[in-house]
């Protein structure tokens, strides 16, 4: 399937071709780890930004080729068509990121809407109007007194087929478990069997696999119309058939989608994979604005999480884009609420210093919480790559959907949609509150009186076993669910972990307070009028914790939770317990569950924000090692056709460095193999070259007969060179800040060998002690088909 | 005056030392223009992280230089006091943060109540409590009444001194303006003359000269503590005096200080330019927080506007420090109103979106006034700089001192503190305002009715009026006041223009609106019952255009503005305003006034964020031209000690490139003039060197007698090169985004010239079409000490 799919994928680009590439410099190496030599930064000999599926990018060429194009329109800017281009050409940036913006709120808010309908959908049905969902459909009745829960006009599907049946009985019990059963596996199934058929990249959460497209490599089809459509679909069934993910993290590859789509509209971006990265940056942040009703943090997530060259530049862009796209789905208003997330809340108590202290706790939990589920989520999704179990990605899915509805039917608290569980959880008990929950010894005088602290009542207690519960499955349920192919988010699954966890934590806490009221402890707290204790807020901080230790976000969490509560007061404990969940996690496990994700995909990412502690040499890394033998250059001048034509029959790396001669490996410059082929074949037919003509790099060949062949025009005169004694700190720095693909290595002026990008990932790799394999051609395909984040 | 004082400032650091070299690689270069070749990116030959004054750093050999210390550390781990010392390591950056965080709080809390009370001091005093401002005084007395105005408990100067004087009458008038306009002198006349006898570099808003020590620019004493006292106590006197400026600006300024010398207490910062520029960054974000009460808005002011390298791995960092100071000082509440600032403010109306129409005009005003303001501040700054006035700066502040003061106290909009200004004007009128700005013909019923759109009254055409002479006042004075040798923020001034003009026209909408109560518009915007057309929104986003203007900020400002009001709703607004102020600003003018003081103080910064659109190529910019005869370059081999003696005294570079041969000019690596002085000196007196022993740099030296001084190991065997014909937009980023010093350029393996930093700043200059000399070594200090900014 995978292989299949791929080439599919693919076929979507007319401009599709591969080379066959593979041998090694050295010759040595094994066939299943082939070197390449990448196409040089080199804007004279070709400004042409076309590249191979898998492949990295060079981002001084094509910053480079983008400069040289921007040149061209600024000439022509004297006539009127000119002027109208390079009119065209300066605001296409901000025209781009506005109709990505508008897009990406647009299909976020249908995407909640059918969330929402299916969801309920497992449930009943509104007779009289079956697109409405259960809360719509309740409304449309005249009763007032509509609790949440039930109304006349809604219909549970057995009382919908069976008439007569008695909707308080057993049977009607057990029929419904069945049919919110069959429904959800129904849904399940259908996301991955469309999933499979249409679109395999549109499974996971899609944020590791952004996250190295965006530092820089090309994977043809992942942000294409199909995956678009069938992530779309596919989320509002994932999330309909009650699965435990969420629609956060695949909203920002839905968002990337719209923005590569729509990116292709404008030649600045369309054409060039650099620049495109700008505007999927830009469509990063309104997804995340879009997913949690946030712009600045979706602009903070950008920053921090997900892009890797340009933060600073797009940074205004982003923000145009994610306000836009916020500002959309609020005209949409999915939730009828006027907030663009379900958990967006309101909190009016304040807290005091002594509570930080479990606030602290909640970070060390929500860290311990977040390594435990990652790494038995990556055990999981190993087995899965290494089993045959992956060859049933849509068994693997029924299995799944069909244990988490079973279990999840009993318990109010894993029935209930994942957001409206949140949602609850966040909420402090109010005056009207009658929910197990809020089950608390009040006697209260009037409808403005102040909600102090209270002993609990049974209900809160019963409420906590059954969160219990719901902790324990979520948990369990969630490690073998992300990774399925479905599209799956993991920010809702952690921060409901998380809310439970924080939710249990404030009645603890508050029980403890008010068993030992008493005290002076007590009155230091509770006397001031402003309420103690709130377990909502106790709620958000674990949940920001979890999700915390999950991902390792920092900065942008803080402010997505920030803008969830619009209150700056909040951002101390939050900050506290994001802050421990990240040092603790950090202790267990050194990477979040993106980065994990990526390292067991191998993709070829470069982390910009480690720091190596060692002391190689560019010469000990550099290929080819003194055992691979010689490194393979040509000369300047010496060669004929014939000799050339063998060279590359018999050597199929992508370039090579060109030196003076036999004995004088002075570096001159650097040929890619793609233009030495062209040229012999173009060049061949043109001007009378036969075998024997001297083929030459040099400006000024000596006449010869028959006429030389010239290539010096090909010749990339400025590849980028370090020396052997060049520090791997220094060349890894220059690989990620420059985005160059390949550095020649010199000693004293000669040519020594060549470090690719392929290299340095290889390198860090094994400074870390996890070396194996990088997927940067296609002899890995079949690997990636099966991608599974 | 700037002699002597950049001497003493000096004095502060033991280490400090200069070389004097200024010649030129080809000998033909005038004097006013030295070039040099700085210490190359070697963490062999040296780790000494020491820079002299004036000079640019080198990032990748300070980075070197931590790694290695880092590693030592670790290696010493096994014993106890190792681990203690790699525990209080691991943890030094955040201790050191908070430090910085907690400093950074209190004392602007210090700064805040002081400026507050100097402020009063000038009208009147405390007779009962002379510490006490006036708004303390009156609530320390028992009058319920009290209307900011006037208290008894408040005695004005002149009926404190003539006990019988009638408050009302004339006399009293004209006392009272003599003792304003004296007592306003006599400040800003004490804040000059401290800043010009103690710390000079106290001057200014400081953020130039910040963003230029960010980028890697060395300036001693520059974030010292005589600064920080002088700069503190000067911010409090010129505030005081009613000059008009802000203390914002210098609040970063006063930050950073904090942040360097906390810096000094921890090896890992103090000893590392370039690791402490972490701090700073973080400091800076700190001081923007408890300007503006927005530790978010700060994190990102820091980021968007002053940092440079690092970013992403100092955000976290950055946002605590922010965090930590924004809640020292709102322990210290300043204000006693539980908000940081004294503009902080809530709006409870909405807008309607036919409105971004009068906001973008805003935004497009804010644009010009933001660039008339900059050319007029530029043009005079430039002829104090030019003409003898610079020679009498207290003279100047005098002189401003006094005409701010004479026309500010008849206008009760000047006379007021300019941050009181800014939230009158922002504040929208209640249902209680009686002051003439909220001088509407409504009738409220009850004290719960809503505020309904109403004819202006006579009050609000005078407030009109009067608000336009302070406009007038304030766009004037500021122009000769942002420059002067007191501490000077751009902030508040901007701010209140802005406030000012976006104050008016949201009356002129409101009132047109009125007049057109009758059309359909009308009943479409006013119909909803939340009220229409606040005032005081137009005048929030009216400064934020303003402000925008005047300093280009961006997503910063909307943060700040964002966490100001504490509503999501009012960031589209002010992102159209500002989205247009700095488009028609760009489009005017082509830097904001930090960026012009820069130029024009001609520091040596390298934007980030400019583009190039020309195709220069590293040979055309390099050192030496053709013109300017060869390179002076050491020979591995060959030379004696006395030759390289009569070299050293003939050429006074600081570093010079070694080839292997006369005749083989290919590149072996780099030796620092510093590194061969120091050999030359120690080595003669340890082994038996003689004037005629040879100088080698090669490995393995041939046997001589007498035997050779072997120099290797001062030897830089990877200093970064470039070839000929790479493109300067390549050279440039390098040296942005490496933070190199300079780079050798070599054409096929031979060395041909340098390109120092210095260089590119001046090819970049000149590519602008501004080049006017760089300030990068100390011949620049004369017109350095004139700082005005």
């Amino acid at each position: 399937m995978a292989e299949s799919s791929q080439k599919r994928q693919s076929l979507e680009y007319l401009d599709f071709d591969r080379e066959d590439d593979s041998e090694t410099y050295g010759g040595t190496r094994s066939q299943d780890e082939p070197a390449e030599v990448e196409e040089p930064a080199d804007p004279l000999a070709s400004t042409s930004t076309h590249y191979d599926d898998f492949h990295t990018i060079d981002w001084q060429r094509d910053i480079a080729a983008e400069r040289q194009r921007h040149r061209v329109i600024l000439k022509r800017k004297g006539t009127l068509p000119g002027l109208l281009l390079a009119g065209f050409d300066a605001c296409s940036g901000w025209l781009c990121v506005l109709i990505v913006g508008v897009l990406a709120g647009f299909i976020a808010g249908v995407i909640d809407i059918g969330a929402a309908w299916m969801k309920d959908l497992r449930e009943g049905v509104c007779p009289d109007a079956f697109w409405l969902n259960k809360e719509q459909c309740c409304w449309s009745s005249n009763e007032t007194s509509f609790e949440g829960e039930t109304c006349d006009q809604w219909r549970s599907w057995p009382s919908t087929v069976f008439t007569s049946i008695d909707t308080s009985g057993g049977w009607h019990y057990i029929l419904a478990w069945l049919t919110y059963l069959a429904l959800s596996i129904l849904m399940a199934g259908s996301a991955a069997q469309l999933v499979k058929t249409f679109a395999p990249y549109a499974s996971g959460s899609g944020i590791p696999e952004i996250k190295t497209i965006l530092s820089g490599f090309v994977i043809r089809g992942y942000l294409g119309k199909w995956t678009l459509l069938i992530k779309s679909v596919g989320l509002v069934l994932a999330v309909g058939a009650g699965l435990s993910l969420g629609k956060e993290g695949p909203l920002v590859h839905v968002a990337c989608c719209i923005g590569n789509i729509v990116a292709y509209a404008f030649p600045k971006y369309g054409k060039n994979e650099a620049k495109k990265r700008e505007i999927l940056s830009a469509a990063a942040a309104a997804g995340v604005s879009v997913a949690f009703g946030a712009p600045i943090g979706g602009v903070l997530f950008s920053l921090e999480e997900v892009s890797y060259y340009f933060p600073l530049k797009t940074l205004w862009r982003s923000f145009f884009c994610a306000l836009v796209a916020a500002s959309v789905l609020r005209s949409i208003n999915p939730f009828g609420n006027d907030h663009l997330v379900m958990f967006s809340v309101k909190h009016d108590f304040s807290w005091s210093s002594w509570e930080l202290l479990p606030f602290l706790l909640l970070g060390v939990l929500g860290g311990i919480i977040g390594t435990v589920f990652t790494r038995l989520n990556l055990r999981w999704c190993k087995f899965r790559k290494e089993s045959s179990l992956g060859h049933y990605p849509i068994f693997e899915v029924l299995a799944v959907a069909a244990v988490t509805a079973l279990f999840s039917f009993p318990n109010l608290y894993t029935r209930m949609n994942t957001s409206d569980l949140i949602k609850l959880l966040f909420v402090d008990c109010g005056i009207g509150d009658r929910t197990p929950l809020c089950d608390y010894k009040r006697n209260f005088t009037d409808a403005k009186s102040r909600i102090d602290i209270a002993e609990a009542g049974d209900g809160v207690y019963t409420a906590m076993w059954e969160l219990g519960l719901a902790f324990v499955l979520k948990i369990f349920i969630t490690v073998f669910t992300f990774g399925m192919k479905v599209p799956a988010g993991i920010f809702i699954p952690s921060l409901a972990m998380g809310a439970i966890i924080g939710r249990a934590m404030g009645v603890a806490v508050e029980q403890a307070i008010w068993n030992h009221r008493t005290s002076w402890l007590f009155n230091e707290i509770c006397a001031s009028g402003e309420g103690c204790i709130p377990p909502g807020l106790y709620a958000m901080v674990g949940a920001a914790a979890c999700l915390g230790g999950v991902t390792r976000m920092t900065v942008s969490l803080v402010v997505i939770m920030f803008e969830l509560t619009g209150s700056v007061k909040y951002i101390l404990p939050l900050m506290t317990a994001i802050m421990a969940a990240k040092w603790v996690a950090d202790a267990l496990n050194k990477e979040g569950i993106y980065d994990a994700h990526i390292g067991l995909n191998n993709y070829p990412f470069l982390d910009t924000k480690e720091e190596f502690h060692n002391t190689s040499k560019a010469g000990e890394v550099m290929r080819p090692q003194p055992e691979e033998g010689p490194l393979k250059v040509l000369l300047q001048e010496g060669l004929t056709v014939d000799q050339l034509t063998a060279f590359l029959g018999a050597n199929t790396h992508n370039g090579f460095p060109v030196v003076v001669s036999e004995t004088d490996k002075s570096l001159i410059g650097f040929v890619k193999r793609k233009d030495l082929t062209v040229a012999l074949t173009m060049l061949n037919a043109a001007e009378n070259i036969v075998g024997s003509s001297p083929v030459v790099f040099s400006s000024h060949p000596p006449a010869s007969n028959p006429p030389p062949l010239k290539l010096r025009r090909y010749l990339d005169m400025a590849p980028l060179t370090v020396t052997e004694m060049t520090p791997m700190e220094t060349v890894v720095d220059m690989f990620r800040k420059l985005g160059v693909r390949h550095v020649l290595v010199t000693s004293n002026g000669t040519i020594r060998g060549v470090i690719t990008k392929k290299d340095v990932l290889r390198y860090v790799k094994t400074m870390k002690g996890e070396y194996d394999g990088i997927l940067i051609n296609h002899r890995h395909v079949n690997t990636f088909g099966a991608v599974d984040t």
